[in-house]
């Protein structure tokens, strides 16, 4: 009977990978270095590489893996095809193809966001549900969407792209992406400093966030030591990411929604400024959407990728 | 071999019935009153008697049908329960199984304007494709959302209530929804009126609006006539619905949006004011999404309902 796993997740510095069981513990993770150059050529056989070696070193048949999992950073459709991942050099092609063939395994591939949602239904913080939303608040605001147990990959790879939903039209500054007043610029690691420095030039109002360097955990660290500045920064970011998620649940209507990424080690308190957002916002029938912490940090793109094979 | 399905489409005034063959032709639409009285029990028995008399005088036999689709109008989980539809004095139970064991063949049930959706994707303005999100443009503001072939149902039956998408912060009239600046307060027939008498009080410009009573119709036909305050009226629809479905397009990244209900009888004017205001709000990934206009009209419901039992 086949009994293994392996989850991989690319990003632009190392590949993470991990042997899970049927059961989606994790056996044993290790990384290697993402090689870029030659228009990362080398990362798919240097992955194929490293599991043939890992599992030959584990005593483990190739007969005993049921497929490998896989999660780029780039739009990747339903099929496996990636559409150019800038990241890594990748123009377009199929990654389950040229992997599968590497391996003589299965493999399934999907967009890094969307996996590591994946990942936090099928083992962290959405366990339990089968229509989540995570959400990723990092340098960027990231998303994905899962709908009865499946990752909801959209037409050209870019479902659940939360972070660029037009929140505000008042905003002079230029989101990455190029749009003006993106829920990144207000809820990303970035958006909560810019934020601060906001409301720190609107008036002199004591705060212990005028001296030393500004940074989210600096703010939410404020926040919880009771800081009336900070609360009224974190009010300004509840409200916006309240009004972007209010958006998000009358589209997908999710049971819970999981929040990870950086800024989300703040912990709970963030959920005290985004609920009242998101009630005053939310349509009535989508109002009962819980909020959960993500729990599987860097390692929800290994569970994830891994899920894509054993929770089919 | 089994032939036929019957699509059901439950409306607080009629019930709207399809008989189809196995290649979604409708071969006889009828209509019968939908009894509304000690809280609509005898809703789902009228439909179960009209469709065995149908089928007995067209000499089918019910061993020839494959099943029967409902849409209703309230949310309807996966299973088929729905949960309250107070235009028809419904409490909580599940249509499938009641209607199923009144007929002794299977039914599948969902949101009436979910099921709409899924007759456009079947055989309507969306034919073609399995990613849309189908959007209604009557009274209020109704949405339906296709993924993969399957909708989008949500935990709760929400799923696609785009109408009630947070769209404008400095709205002072309240939605019938209770909320404060939904989608629906600008994009429906009412919507349009709406934002017609603002333009109208703004100045004394010159307008054949000012003439006349005011409806959604009246304004698109000035729109058609070169009327430049009515221009202007379209312009502020174009940019409020785009950038709601800019928002929807982050969520879900459909590759069509099939835009249906009253004020879609304007034609594809509409998408020259959509789709600017759409490309301007909608990330890069998500822009290439189609615009087409729905074309079953009132028998989408029946067509998406027997596509429920024909389309898996």
């Amino acid at each position: 009977m086949k009994k293994y796993a392996v989850g991989v997740d690319i990003g632009g510095t190392t590949v993470k990978l991990g042997l899970f069981d049927r059961e989606g513990a994790v056996l044993d993770k290790w990384e290697i270095p993402t090689v870029k150059r030659e228009q990362g050529r080398h990362i798919l056989p240097d992955i194929a590489a490293s599991i043939r070696d890992k599992t030959v070193s584990a005593g483990i048949d190739s007969s005993d893996i049921l497929g490998v999992g896989v999660g780029a950073p780039g739009p990747v459709d339903s099929e496996g095809t990636v559409y150019r991942a800038v990241n890594l050099g990748w123009d377009v092609f199929n990654i389950s193809q040229t992997l599968g063939s590497c391996l003589d395994l299965p493999v399934k591939a999907a967009n890094d966001a969307n996996v590591a949602a994946f990942g936090e239904m099928w083992q962290g913080g959405g366990k339990g549900h089968d229509n989540i939303v995570a959400v990723t608040l990092g340098t960027g605001v990231g998303g994905g969407i899962i709908v009865n147990g499946s990752i909801l990959t959209g037409a050209t790879g870019a479902g659940g792209e939360i972070g660029h939903i037009h929140i505000a039209d008042d905003e002079p500054e230029a989101c990455g992406c190029g749009n003006h007043g993106c829920l990144e610029q207000y809820a990303s690691a970035t958006g909560v400093v810019r934020l601060a420095r906001r409301r720190l030039a609107q008036d002199q109002e004591t705060s212990v966030l005028r001296s030393g360097e500004l940074s989210a955990k600096v703010v939410w660290d404020a926040v919880k030591a009771g800081d009336e500045v900070a609360i009224q920064i974190a009010e300004r970011f509840g409200d916006y990411l309240g009004k972007g998620l209010a958006a998000v649940a009358a589209v997908a209507n999710p049971e819970v929604f999981v929040i990870g990424g950086g800024v989300s080690k703040a912990g709970t308190v963030l959920f005290d400024y985004i609920r009242p957002a998101f009630e005053k916002y939310a349509f009535h029938g989508c109002r009962g959407a819980e909020f959960a912490l993500a729990t599987l940090g860097n390692d929800a793109g290994i569970y994830g990728a891994a899920g894509l094979i054993l929770n089919e």
